[in-house]
């Protein structure tokens, strides 16, 4: 039996998302991101695919580091506007029946009494498909917006974060019990007031004293999505996150951040497989390899390389204009670049990196793999990335929309299906019995909301 | 010419809403409001009868007043569970065209850049079709929530509201010019950075220094709604709603109410017909007066004394409960409580008014008219209303969904069609252009949105 791919499409509220730029290609609908159509096409279409769900990105602030500011951002498109997530899932929903739906929301502007409602909401509204993507909020754009100084140092996001999941845990997972709505029409009783408990919480950071404002939804908790690599990012995962999506540009390190992942999970008491993990991926099929190489030369000059350094500057909190388009990158003092740098040359020892290597359409450090065929090449690499680095699935760029998705779902999961190494059927029941098999729309009993802290 | 009566459908994420305890009716669906195909089937319901909108409440707290606690509005569903209304908004616009939707939010708990974002997003996918009602937050239940000691003063909390808002109207209508966005693909530029700015906001409760994250929609900034008749929240509503909800009792008292309201606008150099009025109603309509009379004694037995005592307790932050269900309400030392009997006494001076004379599902003080009979009987006192009071028009309450909405939609909308005093269809463009005319589809100029602090 081959092992089992699972795909998400990665995605964001914005027009230009992993790729900006491409909003330009003429068949491209990107630019559309702001009406409903763009979404509830979308879910048509991934739900066609079989694919486990859609992944939305977020972020709460532009990416201004880049030449000092936020101009090439803006005009790329990249990342900005950049619209609320949360509400496009909805309207999703109403057209789909078994898709998930994988949406980001920060731990770091928002009371968590808030966000536990909202996804106790979407829970409802989706039938039990809906997961939340915690981040922690890194950009100064984003603190300054709410009026702070600045984001928090990293090791102290996480800290705060604990305490955030410890605090909607009791909400999900304590303030209503089983069995407490009766919606009893004879004795007309709604709730059953001794089975709903106000939940307590006096942390570090946030102080909470209230019955949750929902009702237990079919999973109580989401699926608990996270995307951090750094040591504490990690370590987080391990213990909270049930799906994990990474990043990375060989299979040899992602093999080994892999490995980490499962080997800290279980040192957190859970068992290695309740962690799926995801790897962003920019694949490109068609019907030969030849056509597929051509539609990688029709789509590069759409790639807008000022956007991509744009976002680069942001995610790395250094602006990589300091030194020229094809000027040495060892010329900027950063260890965020020094790694990247590191990384290329482990690739190719003899070259000498630029800035404008980093936005080279194919196989960019820091990318994710960079895959381009027939449907046979493709879904021979997706194995062999699987096979080799232990990972349960990918979490496909945005490229041009649909087209490239359409190709996926009309090529490559056809291909899958027939080497036994994707489903051929959704699994019924919530986004988490679909992730996790029977009998586990809610968390384990190892998982630490159910152990206490 | 007969003066236009609009009509909204008033709702809100629970079982429970204004007439808690009718879920319990065999023929209602209120104990399906956490499923989306409640909210698509109301949705086009609603704009099957040429509905202005849909309006929906809401609170981040349990009523929690009443006998000291939680427990009479858990077992009765008044008003909790309560989810997130936000998340409902885009389904419901995916199967409408027109319909408006009127979204609560409170300025209490969320930073104004969070809650700009969510509006913006919403008109763009309703293309245009929001409306926010703007709330301060009562609730000492939902202050807790929040880890804070107890809600704002009241006078605090509309200060709080109108720097609120002085930073949420920078984010709409300042930040991005018209014309800012030009997705050019030819030139590649999404954006012009020229016409994006940071707006900068340093006032006594919120700061902010930030591009909206954005495009400018539709409307950009949503309609906006107010509900608060003490003296500072019609202050605040003169300055800054467009659409009021009221309450009240008698047609004189709400006469006064919105001649008040619109002489406060006149003096905040608005012009008085900028505000549109709506009234709080029950409506029960049927084929004849019979059977209508026969409804309410249908009704009446589900509707859940309790649940309302509750939800008033709550309301007037004092324990109706503190004295029994028939016995004097002026035993209960209250400036509200007070103001109700007094009101009550005018109806009839010669009674002793008790608990549960405020659980009556016809005419319970401080409910709003009931209205009951054939189509030409209610067509009738709706119009007498209106012309009376000078509303503009009424925000019918959720009884048994949705028998009662579509008797309104199928009698007595066609009634006040032949009478010239319905619109026969929706007009063009966005929700405030449907609500004031055309080339209104943006705050006028003398909106202080539009004039600065």
């Amino acid at each position: 039996m081959a092992r089992e791919i699972r795909l998400n499409a990665f995605q964001m509220n914005t027009p230009g998302h992993s790729w900006p730029g491409l909003w330009r290609h003429p068949r491209d609908r990107s630019d559309g991101f702001a009406r409903l159509d763009f979404w509830t096409d979308l879910a048509r279409l991934a739900e066609r695919g079989l694919l486990d769900g859609i992944f939305i990105a977020d972020t709460f602030g532009l990416h201004d580091v880049y030449l000092g500011g936020a101009d090439a951002a803006l005009a790329a498109g990249a990342q900005v506007p950049i619209h609320d997530p949360a509400l496009v899932i909805s309207a999703m929903a109403a057209v789909t029946r078994h898709l998930g739906f994988g949406l980001t929301t920060s731990v770091a502007y928002e009371h968590p009494y808030i966000l536990a409602r909202r996804f106790s909401t979407l829970d409802h509204l989706t039938n039990g498909r809906i997961g939340w993507n915690i981040v922690t909020g890194f950009l100064d754009s984003a603190a300054r917006a709410m009026g702070e100084a600045g984001a928090l140092d990293h090791d102290e996001r996480y800290a705060r974060a604990e305490d955030y999941l410890a605090l909607v845990y009791k909400l999900w997972e304590e303030s209503w019990e089983d069995g407490a709505v009766l919606r009893d029409k004879a004795r007309g009783i709604y709730a059953d007031p001794a089975k709903v408990h106000a939940i307590r919480h006096d942390g570090p950071y946030f102080r909470s004293e209230a019955v949750h404002l929902c009702e237990p939804s079919p999973q109580r908790t989401p699926v608990l999505y996270q995307a951090g690599t750094s040591p504490a990012g990690k370590r987080f995962a391990a213990r909270h996150a049930e799906c994990v999506f990474i990043n990375g540009h060989t299979r040899s390190s992602v093999a080994r951040t892999v490995s980490d992942l499962r080997r800290q999970a279980t040192e957190a008491g859970r068992d290695p497989s309740d962690l799926k993990v995801f790897l962003g991926a920019t694949v490109i099929a068609a019907a030969s390899e030849a056509e597929a190489r051509d539609l990688v030369e029709e789509y590069r000059p759409y790639v807008d390389p000022a956007g991509i350094l744009a976002l680069m500057s942001g995610r790395l909190g250094v602006d990589l204009g300091a030194v020229g388009l094809d000027e040495p990158l060892t010329g900027i003092e950063s260890n965020g670049v020094r790694s990247i740098v590191e990384a290329l040359t482990r690739t190719d020892p003899n070259r000498t990196w630029t800035p404008r290597d980093l936005t080279r359409f194919a196989g960019a450090a820091g990318r994710g793999p960079f895959i381009v065929g027939s449907a046979v090449q493709v879904a021979d690499e997706l194995q062999d990335w699987a096979d080799e680095t232990d990972i349960d699935g990918f979490n496909l760029t945005r490229i041009v929309f649909p087209e490239t998705l359409e190709a996926v779902v009309d090529l490559v999961v056809p291909e899958l299906q027939s080497r036994g190494a994707f489903k051929t059927s959704y699994r019924d029941g919530p986004f988490r019995e679909k992730l996790f098999g029977h009998a586990r729309g809610r968390l384990p009993a190892s998982h630490p909301a159910k152990r206490g802290f």
